[in-house]
């Protein structure tokens, strides 16, 4: 775990890192907040999942995150968004929505994609362990994030509850099983066999499992993206049948982009750090 | 004056346009952030100028300035760096620092920037009539910026004390007769009689002319150009024997990048508000 660049930033520190991950079999960057009480001790740690065609760096350079993790004491956890590198497979097109930038958070089982994709673990252990025991982390985890990653910290949380005390996302997608986005994704990572597409699928689980969770997520009502693919309604139905602890809040005008995100970032750490406490 | 991008940003309105300027001889963009307090009435502006290699998404995206413009209802005005497009005038290396991304805020004087390089105008006449004209503007002007575009600030506020109420920057070059990256631009856009570049250098301008405009600079103590480029030691004598209002606060550990920027707009636009009445 190699510094790569690092910046002062509200008083705390932005550094970003580059590792080897065993899981992903691959060189891997993520950036990470330290405020400035870490300086004093242990702080808890909001992990943030990035969308489709992000790295690391648009959540650290547009959603003005550090002020509220600096007033609160919050570090800021912030993975890259798939495996990376020259042998890495990536879709024949390039698609934006499958392959680089496109990881789903999913342990993929087809070939090409499971010799790197395997985003799941990577984020639930193997980076929880190497910064935990590399950085002043109490080990109090909560987690957030946007698109494709709001549903990555849904799928994450929901299936492991006693990792993260609370859970938070923009935009997500709700139900991959039933989009054009999720459809592509799941079938390519992990096969025609929708029954294995259930354990990454948020409303599934959530229906299937139920959850204790406080849960918050905020959904732009000018989101281009609202109708096809994100489908919150599907979560607040299965949160309503499990008798889950879900706030979506519609926010009228707000659209996909990370002028969103500046917009409530502040709410969702504030929510976090309360769990946190 | 076209909408090219409209999004909803903490309640107000972030907006890229696109213009035909008269003055640039070519098709700009620039953006803007009209905070909600627009929809009711005319609101003072904070012009934001911007550094070697930036356009107005830059600031428009990392600065986090928009909740703090929001807050206290300042329109934030955020032009280009330099003409654009592809008849204008580039380095013949693509050098970061001349030409596309650098047009240093002067009006050029030697061909081939003299057909387009006139940022100076745009800036100081052009873009304010424009907007002033079409969008729910008071007129009451503060103006600020980064690196040349700190530069850009302080040379446009001390020329024309008339037009703005109170001036800041974050690192500005301060003295750029005297750096390699104003040396070498000053001399491509304005020949190589000096006395025409003093018109273009803070110092020298604070030093001849003096001032009565409060001035508000940040410098980061870890800034890489710090000590060959910035030089705010110059600026700092010509205010003193200028008697100037000008106070430089030295910011340990922070860098050039947006990060410090972030971490200090909301100072900036308090001090601008407070000026604005």
């Amino acid at each position: 775990m190699q510094i790569v660049q690092e910046q002062v930033c509200f008083g705390g520190r932005q550094i970003r890192y580059q590792h080897d991950s065993n899981v992903l079999n691959c060189s891997m960057q993520f950036s990470v907040f330290l405020p400035p009480q870490a300086a004093a001790g242990p702080v808890p740690a909001v992990y943030w999942l990035s969308g489709l065609t992000c790295s690391d760096e648009n959540f650290s350079s547009k959603a003005g995150a550090q002020r509220i993790a600096a007033e609160l004491g919050l570090a800021l956890i912030i993975p890259d968004t798939s495996p990376r590198g020259e042998g890495v497979a990536d879709d024949e097109n390039a698609a934006y929505d499958l392959g680089l930038g496109a990881g789903f958070y999913v342990n993929a089982t087809q070939a090409p994609w499971n010799q790197h994709y395997q985003m799941y673990d990577y984020v639930l252990n193997e980076l929880p362990a190497l910064v935990e025991a590399e950085l002043p982390l109490s080990g109090k985890r909560a987690i957030s994030g946007h698109s494709m990653g709001g549903h990555g910290a849904l799928v994450l949380a929901l299936r492991n509850p006693e990792r993260f005390v609370s859970v938070s996302a923009f935009s997500p997608i709700c139900n991959p099983s039933d989009c054009p986005w999720g459809e592509k994704a799941l079938s390519a990572y992990l096969g025609e066999n929708r029954q294995m597409w259930a354990h990454y699928d948020a409303s599934l689980l959530l229906m299937s499992k139920g959850s204790t969770l406080p849960i918050l997520v905020d959904q732009g009502e000018a989101d281009n993206f609202l109708a096809e693919q994100l489908k919150p309604q599907a979560l607040v139905q299965a949160a309503k049948q499990a008798n889950a602890d879900l706030t979506l809040r519609m926010q009228p005008g707000y659209d996909h982009s990370y002028y969103f995100i500046a917009s409530f970032i502040e709410d969702h750490l504030r929510f976090h750090a309360k769990h946190l406490g």
